[in-house]
């Protein structure tokens, strides 16, 4: 799987060729010798390193069958209850549905992954052994995480933490959880639980945390309590952490300062409709900001594409960034910080990096954000997943 | 051109043939004998009526240029002057940009457009000549609507009244406005001028209105006294009108039936980063809201794709808009209620609409607002403007 792309220009920068040997970035410098190895023409596009989906939901997704009519209500508990009674009925393939949408993402340039999986009561482990039956067929050609997640609850629905420890045993790679205040009722007991499931087994925590306000703000600071006192620096990501969007500047300050300290990742997508963390301001604290769709075109939501240029627009148009410099901070969000806030390793670039890439016909990365271009090319763990030699011509337009 | 578009189903409803005979829609039915007409096979794909940009400013765009670097600083009078500089530097050919954008709206579907055209004491009428014949060189093609536009100000610029005047004569459709309290410093001094000039010509008016809060509610209620007063009902559009986000909701209730009763109506880009009429409430009161992308990769702002619906999506994901019968709205903003709210008339899928219509791929409206896929055939005045056969097959992705 030892390739030469010829001329590309990585993030921008001046025109180099780069050699793929091993599995891995061999060398980037203009004029390298091919020898034998096969040689892909760049045409001085730009060299972006392989995408990263943070927070998404393979095992909900409806992609590719018919249209699914949303005729749900507004409050969450409506959502949770419509998605539970859907899949029972209509014998939602998780594993199936969850394979489609991967490939989709890789076909866009998206080399690594973190996906929450279902798992309640109900269903039990049902989703999760889909899900890890794509992980397994998709091995050689991208990187998938798996979060245990716990959709209807933990406390909230006794026999979770039981199932929780038994997808960690099976393969999940990082606890999730869910609203410990607004769902479970009970923020302490609940943080208590899912940081002594993910002490047994030794794994992160990704948590999703909507409760908004100064009623989030408290759970995150258990949350931050329980990171120091556990030793989970550098371990915990909070998925949307919609308070920090919509508390006080000098209360957000004093979360964000903790959070840097304890390296705690904040999730977002970017949403326009509701207060989120304010990017920048996230950023300048010292916090890393990743980016992900969440669900895509579910029975929660019909809206997402698999496609995180496309993720790191919406996030610049919701935090009105305008300036390139700004917009980098958002193209960070799906590359260099997401894996950083995924552990995603051998990540970028450089000499040495997994040989995950992408190549788009823009001329900068603010261009490839707000143009979304046609992948040209995806290589992903060294090999050629995606070519379309026709996209580097003509159109400027992304359309 | 007259011609019998087979076997598509308008608006997702059942299957029929469409006749377009002296470039109106003549018949709509299944089972159309063609005679001799040309026939174009439909294979069941969705019909849309031409979409519309009700808000653009296609004098502005820098589309299909090098990438414009953008290093602007936050104030909206750092933007302003920022573009005069940049304008007088580069030499921006206005006329020619707008015929660049204008042929990627009508490739991707809109068949009537507004743009406002930058008028200023230092330019002069140099954008609006070259946007007339911009307008001129797509008369068979689409139909433009021109707003003379005071960009830097009316009374802050005098001289600016006199330049419209002539606008409005050489045959700008529309007259515009900007902040007439926070450019012009006295918001009704500056709608009396206004008024008296579209008053003088007969025009309508279409006033950007970014004004926030009570300062913009003040100033929309001098605007409604003023319409109600001269007899404007009808023929007033707000853009933006940003205040209407974030009074409080008595307030916005009180301004929203006034507006009903006098039929203005609201043009919003759903920008994601500020507080916007929100959509449903504005609907429910009765207010025509259409929608625009605004500048599209400016000197002011990256973003934006001559695509209706994409921002139709980004409207109903600012409004968190996720049922199909809210998805709706948002459709509408770029369709029914862009032509009402701008004044194109013969608009629509009926039996003596203009022919005017976009094919997509989708099973129906919502579908094609999230997924905006490929536009298969495009037909504007009667006029096949844009197919490709090819977007029928396979992907639903739309991407
Ligand atoms: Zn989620
Ligand atoms: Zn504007």
């Amino acid at each position: 799987m030892d390739l030469l792309l010829r001329n590309v220009r990585p993030l921008g920068g001046a025109a180099v060729d780069v050699e793929v040997r091993g599995g891995r970035i061999h060398a980037l410098h203009p004029g390298l010798d091919p020898g034998s190895m096969p040689v892909i023409d760049g045409a001085g596009a730009l060299l972006l390193p392989g995408l990263i989906e943070s927070h998404t939901h393979l095992d909900k997704t409806l992609w590719g069958l018919p249209w699914y009519v949303n005729e749900v209500g507004p409050r969450l508990e409506d959502r949770i209850a419509n998605e539970r009674r859907f899949r029972a009925d209509s014998g939602h393939d998780a594993g199936a549905q969850a394979l489609k949408l991967a490939r989709e993402f890789l076909a866009q340039g998206t080399t690594r992954l973190r996906t929450h999986v279902d798992i309640d009561t109900e269903a039990g482990l049902k989703h999760l052994h889909g899900v890890l039956a794509t992980r397994a067929a998709l091995r050689d050609e991208m990187e998938i995480q798996l979060v245990a997640f716990p959709q209807s609850g933990l406390l909230a629905r006794p026999g979770t933490a039981e199932l929780l420890d038994e997808a960690l045993r099976l393969g999940a790679d990082v606890l999730g959880g869910l609203d410990p205040q607004a769902i479970d009722g009970d923020a302490a007991a609940s943080l208590d639980l899912l940081f002594a499931i993910a002490t047994k087994h030794g794994k992160p925590i990704d948590i999703h945390l909507h409760e908004g306000g100064e009623e989030g703000a408290r759970t995150l600071d258990l949350l931050l309590d329980r990171t120091q006192a556990l030793g989970f620096a550098g371990r915990v990501a909070v998925s949307h952490c919609f308070c920090l969007g919509d508390v006080a500047f000098a209360r957000r300050a004093q979360l964000l300062e903790r959070m840097a300290r304890l390296q705690v990742a904040i999730i977002t997508t970017g949403t326009a409709s509701r207060p989120v963390p304010p990017l920048k301001e996230c950023v300048q604290a010292g916090v890393l900001v990743a980016a992900g769709n969440d669900g895509i075109r579910d029975a929660w939501t019909p809206y997402g594409r698999p496609d995180m240029l496309e993720r790191a627009m919406l996030l610049g148009l919701r935090n009105n960034l305008r300036r390139d410099d700004e917009i980098a901070l958002a193209f960070d969000a799906v590359t260099s910080a997401a894996a950083c806030a995924c552990g995603f390793s051998d990540y970028g670039l450089a000499v040495g990096c997994r040989a995950d890439f992408v190549l788009v016909e823009a001329q900068n990365i603010a261009e490839a954000v707000v143009a979304r271009p046609p992948r040209r090319l995806v290589v992903s763990l060294a090999k050629v997943v995606a070519q379309n030699p026709a996209t580097i011509e003509g159109s400027t337009t992304g359309a």
